[in-house]
């Protein structure tokens, strides 16, 4: 049975099921939720207007017979940080099971006049409406427990917390992993508020019964499958036992701060004496003493091999929060001079629960704080945020649209965004691959757009220095395009460590990509692949105004030098300028 | 003697005496602050950054002796609202007294690095820096006061009040009228901010004993500024006891209101039911009723013949506000659904003290009201706001910074601005060409950027069907480089009535011009001139990454239609595009 589209309006609440059009037949998560919004959205519509559209789809493997770590589901839409076009994705158990339902992509569109919220049950029998109102103002946690006690089959639970039902711009798009924590979030670029927008506080996806993923070519699937698969398997970062499964992303803090690119005290530093002990191996430590349910490798979604996922515990043992990323320690942690973990465990679940990206909610803390609003390392301070921005006090209708609006509420100028969207864990000055990536994208300031780190800090894919702008124009660009690729996969970007270092596992993913779709995809075709996505994303900003003004870092990091290694980021805008000038030859 | 450019540098407290560049020579107003902005400020920069600048010049015949209604002092920075170049010119004291200080522009840069703020004095013997320590959180009224109870001669007082401080993007810039009132404003743009971002409080200039304004050929001047004042003189708008004496700037209210243009609750109606109670009639009859020091015709600086400004009175004859104009009526009044012209006084009052602009100020209100915070028509729930915006609370620095900051906070999505600067009085969709005026100009939605209300509304230059899209925009082009000369000459925009009326008026303005500067310019050069000046502006704002997809006004106003005419804007793109495309010619 071809796969379908599903699509929702809000507006007179009907869903219809539609043929995939053929100018989208070829694509499978982000490379199909770009297009959608570049050919249905108007790039210069309001993100939060009635003609901005939300797009959801599980990637080309995804729900397909155990291809590992592959359950990453793709939200697109313009979005209400960037102005531009948005791409995030997401773990959890969405991604299979829209597949396992035989839908290519879910398009939610118009908004409810009465300016309702409403719950969507998707099942193989099709969807239904009703009435959100007594879910409105909770928390993704109960939301989550609530949908799993109305609905069999453990279903995936995609919503939206008070932050996403307020449409503010840092609001993200939680979705449930096996034990229904609702901690994996397609969490960056205000996706939760275009969510929100359209009058949708949760959607439930049941696969049950559903006609499946099919596959082309079994004997090629398998063939690809088992090489990424050994790939994982053989890899020092993905395998079991390895970097991943035993300290989670958090493995990098020690590896950052040591190579002085940790952005410390809104990134007035490139160190943070305090990172230790907000570090996976501390995470991984207070797991082992205070046991329970703590596990420091956990799959976010079935089927994953790297377990880069880990359920914190409190004291007693019960369960804390599932998943202190190094992104999230980082920026809840070392951006805002906090060393002390068991706030940023605590701070973490709050975002989880109020829906909340956890970068831009750490840097919006930490420009509070350089704006004189409390003091750099106050926990206890930080924490009471929380209370105002789950209630929409004033202080926290500003602090959940994220840093650029705490920015300008407290007049600070040093400002890290880029296109609106703050700056991760990896500071541009030391590291300069990543800060191309920044400047470049048009996600706004990503790293998981382009993760030169993976060569710079890492040795994955090579080895080149991160203080030396060389070739770094290249090496973002080649980055960005084998990411939208993988992001189209379903595969999770962390099989990217172990394909790029073992290139049987790069053909593999091609190979398992080519055995499920039938399509003519090979190895050496994945970097053009890859590049049509970027084009589509990059022409779509482009008509919604975006120049190449908008790709540059902040100036404060030109003019001020960075703490350890002294350095200032002076890449050469030629070199930004030239890394998306491929899209108009 | 030759006019001589002051630059202040607030990095090391340091003031210098320049010779005018050759580049710069011809400037005055307008012309020049652009020209400056554009020669020396990075269009990239942050505008509340150390890169950024505020530049200030009296007009081409400002201070020269005796030219009517020639007193606007031209604040030209990057503006931290727009994002691009503004420019935002002001009556009061500043323009005459500079001017006669030999002075062609003031240029204040950098920032001091210990965050504190200054006073400034400026006279004939050079520049004092003084710790404002004392006078900050301080309004303006108050500060003004305190100027002239410390300095000699009754100086000139161009200050910020708290929100400057806090360099919140809807900051203007103060200036003194020749009663010490603080209420003539250099509104828009947010140029305020700038100027708190420098750490500057306040500068008082003096200018007894300067050098004057020397003028290269007096009788020229002279044969020039008697066709003016004739003009002026003879003008229904303009003259003694005219529609501007009577009533000044809200002689409009009733006016566009049954044109079905006049904004009502944020943009959702034409037309306001209580409109004649908040209109300038019934401001001019509680002059006449309450007496004492009430005037409803007022000089905003020496020499003015039209006097618009008026002293609103309180019941028992003491002096309440000056100057209720138009914009702020409605924009505190009918856009918030109030008709109390008492509440509108005091807004006006605290707009002054606190260092807003009226227009933004009561646009951010109505948003408020739109996102549910407060009910339209609540005036005592505005009156308390600005308690908030005042002491700075998390709400008053959301509402400190304009429509687009208030919007996001509250989800927003009906949002009536333009480069994210809010719109004024004039209902686009009811009066076309504003629309075009509003969409192109680089200033942000902006009146006074090119007044098509003239011909559309008042008749003046003209006359033409406000709801018809046709050859609006060679009109407003027109109309925005007649305005860019006028803003560099040092008259006032007002002056443009009776000259577009009278054409000895026209030229007579160009010759007094020719007669201060000695310059060939004449009447039929003056739309040149202005172009040269939008062109200089144009190229700054596609530096700063402008483009087409900023001169378009919001989408709701494309899907909406405004009653009671049930017009939708229904402009084609290429109008707007075509207006600016001779800068590439």
């Amino acid at each position: 049975m071809a796969k379908q589209i599903l699509r929702i309006n809000m507006s007179d609440l009907s869903a219809t099921y539609e043929d995939v059009p053929e100018r989208w037949a070829k694509w499978a998560g982000r490379g199909l939720t770009s297009l959608i919004v570049s050919d249905e959205v108007d790039p210069t519509c309001h993100p939060l207007g009635p003609n901005n559209k939300l797009a959801i789809a599980p990637g080309w493997v995804s729900g397909s017979p155990a291809a590992p770590s592959s359950g990453r589901t793709s939200f697109g839409a313009k979005s209400p940080l960037t102005g531009g076009i948005k791409e995030a994705n997401s773990g959890g158990l969405s991604s299979q099971k829209i597949a396992k339902l035989g839908l290519a992509a879910i398009i939610i569109e118009g908004m409810p006049s009465d300016g309702k919220f409403y719950e969507i049950f998707v099942n193989k029998d099709g969807v239904k409406f009703e009435d959100a109102a007594v879910l409105l103002g909770k928390g993704m946690y109960e939301t989550a427990d609530l949908m799993w006690e109305k609905y069999d089959n453990k279903p995936a639970v995609i919503g939206v917390g008070p932050v996403g039902e307020r449409k503010l711009s840092n609001a993200g798009i939680s979705v449930n992993d096996p034990e229904n924590s609702p901690g994996r979030y397609a969490g960056r670029g205000g996706l939760g508020a275009v969510m929100g927008a359209r009058g949708v506080k949760v959607m439930i996806v049941d696969d049950k019964g559903g006609p499946g993923v099919e596959v082309a070519d079994m004997d090629l699937f398998k063939t690809g499958r088992k090489k990424v698969a050994d790939a994982m398997g053989e890899h020092a970062l993905t395998k079991v036992e390895g970097g991943l499964w035993q300290f989670g992303t958090n493995v990098l803090m020690n590896i950052i701060n040591e190579a002085g690119g940790l952005p410390t005290r809104n990134f007035s530093a490139g160190q943070f004496e305090g990172a230790a002990k907000i570090s996976g191996e501390a995470v991984k430590e207070n797991i082992e003493i205070r046991g329970g349910v703590g596990k420091y490798h956990h799959a976010c979604h079935p089927g994953c091999i790297m377990q880069c996922s880990s359920i914190y515990p409190n004291v007693d043992g019960s369960k804390f929060v599932s998943v202190i990323e190094y992104e999230t320690s980082w920026a809840l942690g070392a951006n805002c001079g906090i060393d002390d973990l068991e706030y940023i465990a605590q701070a973490t679940w709050e975002c989880n629960d109020i829906g909340l990206d956890t970068i831009e909610a750490g840097n919006a803390i930490a420009i509070a704080m350089d704006g004189g609003h409390l003091e750099f390392g106050d926990s206890a301070g930080a924490l009471k945020l929380f209370d105002d921005i789950r209630s929409g006090t004033p202080i926290g209708r500003v602090l959940g649209q994220g840093v650029e609006a705490t920015a300008k509420a407290f007049g600070v100028y040093r400002v890290p965004t880029v296109k609106g969207q703050s700056m991760p864990a990896y500071e541009p000055r030391a590291i300069k691959g990543i800060g191309v990536t920044y400047a470049t994208t048009v996600m706004g300031a990503d790293h998981t757009a382009g993760y030169t780190i993976a060569p710079e800090i890492a040795g994955v894919g090579g080895k080149v220095d991160p203080l030396d702008n060389t070739a770094k124009g290249d090496l973002s660009l080649t980055f960005q395009a084998a990411t939208a690729f993988i992001d189209s996969s379903g595969y999770c970007l962390f099989i990217a460590f172990p394909i790029l270092d073992i290139p049987e596992g790069w053909a593999g993913m091609a190979e398992s990509v080519a055995g499920v779709t039938g399509l003519d995809i090979t190895g050496e075709k994945v970097i053009d692949i890859g590049k049509e996505v970027l084009k589509i994303e990059r022409l779509f900003n482009e008509a919604a105004g975006f120049t190449p003004a908008d790709d540059r870092l902040p100036e404060f990091m030109r003019d001020e030098a960075l703490p350890p290694h002294n350095v200032k980021w002076d890449m050469e805008d030629e070199v930004l300028d030239k890394v998306f000038a491929w899209v108009h030859d």
